[in-house]
């Protein structure tokens, strides 16, 4: 390590990262979080909120692909999507790329923190925020939905883990957050979501979560997916009432993937496939998962990655 | 972080991990590298060679699974195996697993290493070093190869990336190393190797080195993985002009576990199955290669992870 | 920095200081405290306790000069001393160098300190601890002092900061234990301690100390000297109802200096004078604070350097 | 230590100082050296040039008077006087506080420094640059006082150390330079500099630079002082034909610093004569230097502090 700025990053409660820092663009706190935007070497701009880095210039296109492209491709035409979370907009950008698409809406509580993307960076919404079918509000995701009764073919959810006894996030996990959901969902429906980070299997937060989700939907699939710029290894899942996902062809997801023309670089048919096949440590470990976070009793994490439940 | 030991890894030149030591257990350098094995709160034990983690008492069976099982499963019955590397005995354990091996030849070069993972690191070789069907060689292998005239039906090479223009592992990941493994072969044989982190495309170490091997075997396979010890994704690579890998049933993989009642953690046939199916952009890049490592020019990487040639 | 062992020490809680450790001799805790003995490049052996570096091979003689020294010599001729503290027994070495010390008695809780000083840390007491004049006791010093009505020539007090509200070390910082140790002196005798760093003004720890001491001795006297191994400059107090010691003559020291034919490595008779001048802002904060740490509020440190009452 | 912004300095090859950063003023390279300006928890803003910091808000103070007051106490009327180097603008602030100066002439090389010092550190020059009296320089400050045969009462030389045997400030640290500032003084008048950290004994940049300018000047006296912010022990040299500083009496320093009404905060006449007496070790170190830095051989430091000479 040669003299200059570096970002120290809490991996766990016993690594640490540091990142060598170019050039510091931005670093606060809204409303809501800490944020630092910074230059570095390998990954270009890297955007962190709170403790975590968020997603870097080279690789986010791994980390929204990945969250993205599976349920939509599930869907034979999705034309309204619903993001929570995703404030810096490539969500909404990978989301919209897919033509059948008429509204998408962006809900995240974050506002600064949107205004902030839109302007510095570019490379993440690539425009998306001024795209006439995406509509961006600024509120509590879990209340705008309560409170809006629209209905949606894909709702895709882009939150940070709970960690800690306090997090404002821990009613954002919850067997009745997911109701409320699946709610809003049309007929034929998914919902797709980060899942955490999958280091070691003792890290509960995706067994738990898989768990939580499996009371609600019929189909719950995780799958996995090495994001560099966290240098973890991590979970998401798909969920739906009226699709199997693990049940399509790949000829199925081949033919949408090229009947709606999506430049993916990272992700194709065979290994969208591949990534729904988990190892057997984690199959385990989620089929022997009993914890449910409920509203009554929400779960959340530790530092060390256990999971706790206690009233919210 | 508080307060203590760590131990400081450069992973990336822009990126570098501290690791909490609880307690160290020994450090110091034999004759051909620095060693520090030491015990961390979240991975156990870790073994660390020079500057890189090799691997940790928490996750080793996640790496030793993956780069011995495949081609250990894609031969019909393995008799006689050879290792070059692998000095904790790790690799050595996971082999003699497989009832049908009547020999297995482990070549480290330093042996005081091996002395060292007999005594402080019983985790990794679980006795695997007094087996009688275990011999341990410590010489250059691939100078013991070329004396030895015996073949084999599974060749192992469990070596550290050829890092900076000095390294004297460069006329390991050769082409003409690969055409002396491929005379060791017997028949029907195949070589696995550890190939290289796979954490942005522009990392040229698995493209290279699959490329180089791809001169010398009809059938080369890259697979992938997550090693958690090392927070990064790893690739490696199943060569053989006999047998391809990617070509064999989920069925018989899955039989063959069975017959041989192998005690597997991570692994199981659809998991093995999914390792061989490489992102896009990784495919990409391995099709775009066209570097060749050849002792007149043996390849060795930069800092960054870029590969260049120079006579050696 | 290169990749390898390091010991991670926060200076302040913005700053922190990262030691090369070429090896690490001990680690552990004993029933006290944490201990970390390791070697380094410029230090040579460094002894941590707790958080805090406590002395170095290299230069410790600065330290334990600057402690000892300047009161033995106000001394006409100590007979007697008395020891809180000093573990590693450095400042039993210095205090035994004076030919008229015929009984010193040196008290540390910490037993298994000690026993691993004796071992490991020869450079440190250089055989001190078997010197017949010399005394060991494992107890609370201010236990033993009220239960033990032996008086002395010289009270050494060498203690860690009481940094957090639960230090226990808080009850050696008060006016009842500077009134116990004046009790414990001979007519003419002086009391000397280590009296925290001086790193910027709002650091209150040897203005309150300071101001403590005073209510108690006739004079008080603080004087500081830069410590290499802690990277801070130090504050130190030679109190006594007898003597004024910047009342003596350069000419007194050099001679007791001469007589006694001290080996001192870094002190003589005008640096000891130097040392009792402070630059103007010190002694502007010294004047200036209020603060009197007694039995029923003892103060403490927060990690800033403020200090704090509160019950014991 | 928390998530967040740190800046790594390397104090020594062995240790490395962690600050943590606020906030980041300003990060970049002129056309000479690295710059980082920001915000501390305890030192206010931080300015780093290379890879050591110059000076922080809240103890710079210290180092200013440390080096600007007890070579202009020394004269008794000091009216011109040169600074070499000091691009930030205290050195300066501090000089023009000598009511009898009628002008000071700043060169230092980097302009683009003093432009960014102007905007970003206001609390450093305070004005300075734009008082009447103040002539600011950007040129090699060696070349210009060859071609400019105008003569001082006091010249300042600010520089960093010459580390690394291709430092270009090497010149400006040879009995050539010395007495180049020697033509250019008037009769009476003094040279005083900054003169390197004393760490350990083994650190030879004060020593060689204390033999080197004795070489030129009849009278030549090293003083030291802790800084803060460096968290080291810094030496200076106060140098002169006429006037020995430490044949002052306190009375007349005292004096001085009435009549000029100076507002000292750190140093005052008992404290300036204190700072010239050194610690024996340090006197036999610089009594025992042999080395003379000359133009033909100019010295240099390596990173562990040792002192070698070879051809610039």
């Amino acid at each position: 390590m040669q003299y200059g700025m570096y970002f120290l990053e809490q991996v766990t409660p016993y690594e640490a990262l540091y990142r060598r820092m170019n050039k510091v663009l931005a670093a606060g706190r809204t409303k809501f979080q800490d944020y630092f935007i910074f230059q570095t070497g390998a990954f270009g701009k890297v955007l962190v909120l709170d403790k975590d880095v968020q997603s870097t210039e080279r690789d986010e296109y791994i980390y929204h692909e990945t969250l993205v492209h599976p349920a939509m491709l599930a869907h034979p035409s999705p034309r309204t999507v619903f993001i929570v979370g995703g404030g810096e907009g490539a969500t909404l950008r990978e989301v919209l790329r897919h033509p059948s698409v008429e509204k998408a809406v962006m809900c995240d509580i974050d506002g600064e923190l949107v205004e902030m993307a839109r302007t510095l960076l570019p490379e993440w919404h690539q425009g998306a925020f001024d795209d006439p079918r995406a509509q961006i509000v600024t509120e509590d995701a879990r209340g705008w939905l309560a409170n809006h009764p629209d209905t949606y073919d894909v709702i895709i959810v882009d939150l940070n883990d709970p960690i800690g006894e306090d997090n404002p996030a821990r009613l954002l996990f919850t067997v009745e957050f997911y109701e409320l959901i699946k709610e809003r969902l049309n007929p034929g429906g998914l919902m797709a979501m980060q899942a955490g980070m999958i280091l070691l299997t003792h890290h509960k937060m995706h067994p738990v979560v898989h768990n939580t989700v499996k009371q609600v939907f019929r189909h719950t699939r995780s799958y996995h997916n090495y994001i560099p710029g966290f240098m973890l290894n991590f979970g998401f899942i798909v969920a739906s009432d009226a699709v199997d996902i693990t049940g399509l062809s790949e000829g199925t997801l081949e033919a949408r993937i090229l009947e709606r023309q999506l430049p993916l670089k990272h992700l194709d048919a065979p290994y969208i496939e591949a990534m729904f096949v988990l190892p057997k440590d984690l199959k385990e470990a989620i089929a022997a998962e009993t914890m449910v976070s409920r509203d009554a009793a929400p779960f959340w994490l530790t530092d060390e990655g256990d999971a706790r439940q206690s009233q919210a």
